[in-house]
């Protein structure tokens, strides 16, 4: 693989993951910032990565339901796990933050573009890196709303051009969604996807573009078809969870994943689907149903309480 | 509770079942069949489940994971074990089976109703079976597919009638969904959730009327939503089935899930849809693929193979 630097731009939470777990895995890796107020909200986030890396692969020597695919393929043993924190030491060390786009992006193999879901922001990040970059780095983005073929056009690279989507806490749900564009050349899609095995992910290669790529795609409706049974009283969110959870075996049922996702997610996604907009619909009950608990502050698990209380932790 | 003699009419997958377990947990329990060719079809069900409980049951003395739920509480110990293994002898010598309207309901407290899903036969059997029943027996049907509020009032005892829905391997999947039509009254309602929590289900109440119960409700557009990713060639059953089991743990994907419930039910399901009307929609896309796989005879599970090969098992 040709590919050894990896320019993060953006540095929020999946941003600082992507680079962190990338540095871990042995990548030089820059992390583009806009400003210096940028990377004084980046750098805690690194901290606290740099920590949890550690304490988890610790609490891995001895408790294997610790361990977290995203970290070697197989768990070694407490020596091996050693090395691992060496490992993560280093890559902590390594991580370079600028916000100089010369210093980021003149000898960048691959820029995996992380900065807000922004339509405008990521065309002026396109257009402004251009100028620096080499003709061979190749352009991903980690968007998880927006389409490539949308920027395509921008990048002064379409065939180089795709998206690579992860999952938050990216060394344990080590998931890479990878999707080109219609113009995108496979060379380099294929590049991609070896990267992203690279780092110590499953890529998951999507044949052709599709909004919310694979598993939103699934999540989306399976979560809203939970959400109309409570919002029609059918029934309660736990009585739901406990259907799904005995009956697939799940770990977790729609309300307890509605928690992990946030019901201010929940909502976006839900106001934004056009039968909402009739008052009698079930999607309307559903945002009615969603801002109650969100004036309530029951805003899911970070909240300390959501559909469920987690204060008791 | 009141509840002494259960009538379950019908000796099907799910007629057998719930028969068996009533009687394993102690219940009086009379199979009632259309005919002698249905009793013997119904007796090898009962023999199979008879082996399946007493091979699970001995399994579960040294294999935690052999254990089921709807057995008991808690899983005891070895001597335990031989005391439900006894009780599982008792309940299959107890089963009484009879193609005599007189015989099974003319002293039945609550009559299950299991036989076809054909509303024909549905309303014969309401219709007959009311010449014999006494004035406080209770009828819940376990109709997957119809609504109680169809059939109330051929029952003479609208109060009285509501829905209970298994699922399949009963002792396993121990859900029971409880839903009442409008014209239910609670008390028997609650009846019948006492009665399911008592034969070692885990009772889900519906607050009203839903096709498809709570399960299928939420199940139905999730495996429809897999299965457009699969039909508009956006990724393949394997990936779709990763990105699933990594991002919410749950130990199968769709298409494993599909493999299960038997791509003939997937392919009935999805004909209704009124979308695949249109040639051009998802919906006859979906179709037309499992039609293909239906073709081919990979029908699921059952068939030895299905999204997956189960013939090297």
């Amino acid at each position: 693989m040709d590919i050894k630097n990896v320019v993060v731009a953006g540095g929020g939470v999946l941003g600082s993951q992507i680079a962190y777990q990338s540095a871990y895995k042995g990548f030089n890796v820059t992390i583009w910032l806009r400003s210096e107020g940028s990377i004084g909200r980046c750098q805690p986030k690194l901290d606290r990565l740099h920590a949890v890396y550690l304490q988890t692969l610790e609490a891995a020597k001895t408790n294997p339901t610790a361990w977290a695919n995203g970290f070697a393929d197989e768990r070694p043993d407490a020596a091996g796990i050693d090395q691992l924190k060496e490992r993560a030491e280093q890559a902590y060390k390594s991580l370079k933050l600028t916000t100089s786009y010369e210093e980021a992006f003149s000898d960048a193999d691959l820029v995996i573009e992380a900065i807000a879901e922004d339509p405008k922001q990521k065309i002026d990040l396109y257009t402004r890196m251009q100028e620096y970059l080499p003709e061979r780095t190749i352009i991903a983005t980690n968007s998880s709303t927006m389409l490539p073929s949308a920027f395509a056009s921008y990048t002064g690279r379409p065939q180089k051009y795709l998206a690579l989507h992860f999952a938050n806490e990216i060394w344990r749900f080590n998931t890479a969604e990878v999707m080109g564009h219609a113009g995108t050349e496979q060379k380099y899609y294929d590049q991609v996807v070896e990267f992203a095995r690279a780092i110590g992910m499953v890529p998951l290669c999507l044949h052709k573009e599709q909004p919310g790529y694979i598993l939103n795609s699934m999540l989306v409706p399976f979560l809203t078809a939970a959400e109309a049974l409570w919002a029609n009283d059918v029934a309660d969110p736990q009585t739901i969870d406990t259907t799904w959870t005995i009956a697939t075996g799940a770990p977790a049922g729609p309300f307890r994943i509605l928690d992990i996702v946030g019901l201010t997610t929940a909502y976006n996604i839900c106001v934004m689907d056009p039968r909402a907009k009739d008052p009698d619909s079930t999607q309307a009950k559903i945002v009615q149903r969603l801002k109650q608990k969100i004036d309530a502050g029951e805003l899911g698990v970070n909240a300390g309480k959501g559909f469920y209380d987690y204060s008791k932790k």
